[in-house]
């Protein structure tokens, strides 16, 4: 939940006119996304985003994710498009910040997903992988092996202030996962933070994918791995078979996995929840007091991390060789 | 900024099927508004909001709350309207909350108010009052003096915390006040609330007023006292006597104001003042760590209770009598 820039009208207005979009009927703060500002925007043409990259994006990174939702959407996949400015470009300044404008996706994200939104996910995932194979760009994923040790390292002196004995576990997992870590898996454009709040749904289609702000050139299987761990667990952290079997069979349909693939997701799964059990173990120590964002609870990755590291195969996912 | 409730998508869609509005395209949380959670609602009909009335609304107003926008908009009065579902009421229920879908109005709120916005909002001040005048709900408004002594007895003890000396300052403030409080001018329905955010500019006209969650049954000078309080202080608490005379003169060109209303508005602006120092005072003293709503600085309106304080007479606002 977060709108961290207030953008006076007459800035907006002069923004806007930029655009060949007609001009600004209203423009209403969302409280959804915590990374960047975003507005609905309504314009004499319609309806569409407007972000204000905050200073978690880096702004080198910009043409990377701008120029990935173009060749998504060019190739069919339903996503946001980036609008064009009528000097050429898709990314613009506005109140000291750089800001976009881009398409409006109907649909919403599910609340409570259901063995079929993650069947609907996998399809979806696989079309993705496809459709941003020969996207030319690259980004190395900064979230991965090199980024959890410099995570831990600026946690681990505090990490027992959330649970008893944090610290060690997490030197043991990640001495562990960077021994075991897969090398030689296909790479390509991943989602890489495929979360329920940035997959929309109407009635009983996926109606778009959103959010490329943590896109990157890393494995296909570490994406799926990221799927796992944000919608096969229930509420009360059970770990929900049909969902993963649903999932990654719609997946394989689309894209077939080879057997090295299928075989490294527990691994993969176990490496992700560490990745959103350290990010949100940095955020809970480190967000200011009052801050408007409240911290996720680290301690649910934890509890994921825990069930894929006692995992014994990919069977145990419920998933057939 | 809020959203307080998370609506699922299921329930959502059974809501939405009770009204004669098309299926739900859409639906997002707006970070405005600190009272209940709105949503930006797309349909195949257009764009709504709905409204999740949060504990701080009592049920037991919303009809009047819901029957004035009716009343005024019927009237002409640039506001959101009610949507009547098919069983014909304007109130219902989801997650467990009073909810309401209504219009959706086109405009920004001013960020940065200039004199231009304080005459269109005099004008549309007096023209809600005259038509609210025939409105034939009451509700006494428990943000008056009455309520000012409870707010005060809340806090006085912490007051402290936030200014040395407040307490005894707030004590001599809230007597004389009492003492001098005008109970002879003339009663109507007043909006109570009208900040900035709560209207709506568009190119150069005022295309809306909305939240009505304070609205109740007192003088119309006071409607005048809040907006001098709201609008005509700059960022640096300088009190802006171009913008009160615009404001005032072309209220009175639409509603002319008795020499007795003019008369009391200084005192009425010292308690308006008071009154918003006071829900300040104890939000801030009040409110939870960790809450998404940052509270406002009570002592903006310290600044502003002393700036009327020190007033003789209306001339010092730069108006005629």
């Amino acid at each position: 939940m977060a709108v961290y820039t207030e953008v006076p009208d007459s800035e907006l207005e002069e923004f806007v006119a930029r655009y060949d979009i007609g001009r600004v009927a209203s423009c209403k703060g969302i409280a959804e996304g915590v990374e960047n500002s975003n507005y609905l925007l309504h314009t004499e043409r319609g309806s569409f985003i407007l972000t204000l990259y905050e200073k978690r994006v880096k702004a080198c990174d910009l043409p990377f994710f701008i120029g990935l939702m173009e060749h998504l959407a060019g190739k069919g996949i339903a996503c946001p498009t980036p609008i064009h400015a009528r000097n050429g470009g898709a990314l613009s300044e506005l109140c000291g910040r750089p800001a976009a404008i881009i398409s409006f996706l109907d649909g919403m994200w599910p609340r409570r997903p259901t063995p079929r939104h993650c069947q609907l996910l996998g399809e979806a995932l696989a079309r993705f992988h496809l459709a941003g194979a020969d996207f030319p760009m690259r980004r190395p994923n900064d979230l991965s092996l090199a980024g959890w040790r410099r995570l831990f390292e600026a946690c681990r002196g505090r990490a027992h202030e959330v649970a008893p004995g944090l610290a060690d576990e997490l030197a043991r997992e990640l001495d562990l996962i960077e021994q075991r870590w897969p090398k030689d898996l296909a790479i390509g454009t991943i989602h890489a933070d495929l979360f329920p709040d940035n997959v929309f749904f109407l009635q009983d289609r996926l109606s778009g994918i959103i959010d490329f702000y943590f896109a990157c050139t890393d494995a296909y299987a570490y994406d799926v791995a990221v799927c796992l761990n944000a919608w096969c667990f229930e509420p009360n952290l059970s770990f929900n078979a049909t969902k993963a079997r649903g999932l990654i069979a719609s997946y394989r349909k689309a894209r077939p996995m080879p057997a090295s693939e299928i075989e490294a997701l527990p691994l993969l799964a176990r490496g992700s929840a560490l990745r959103f059990l350290l990010t949100r173990l940095y955020d809970w120590l480190n967000h200011p007091p009052g801050a408007f964002v409240k911290p996720k609870d680290p301690l649910e990755y934890l509890r994921k991390l825990r069930f894929h590291a006692a995992v014994g195969g990919p069977g145990e996912y419920g998933l057939d060789p």
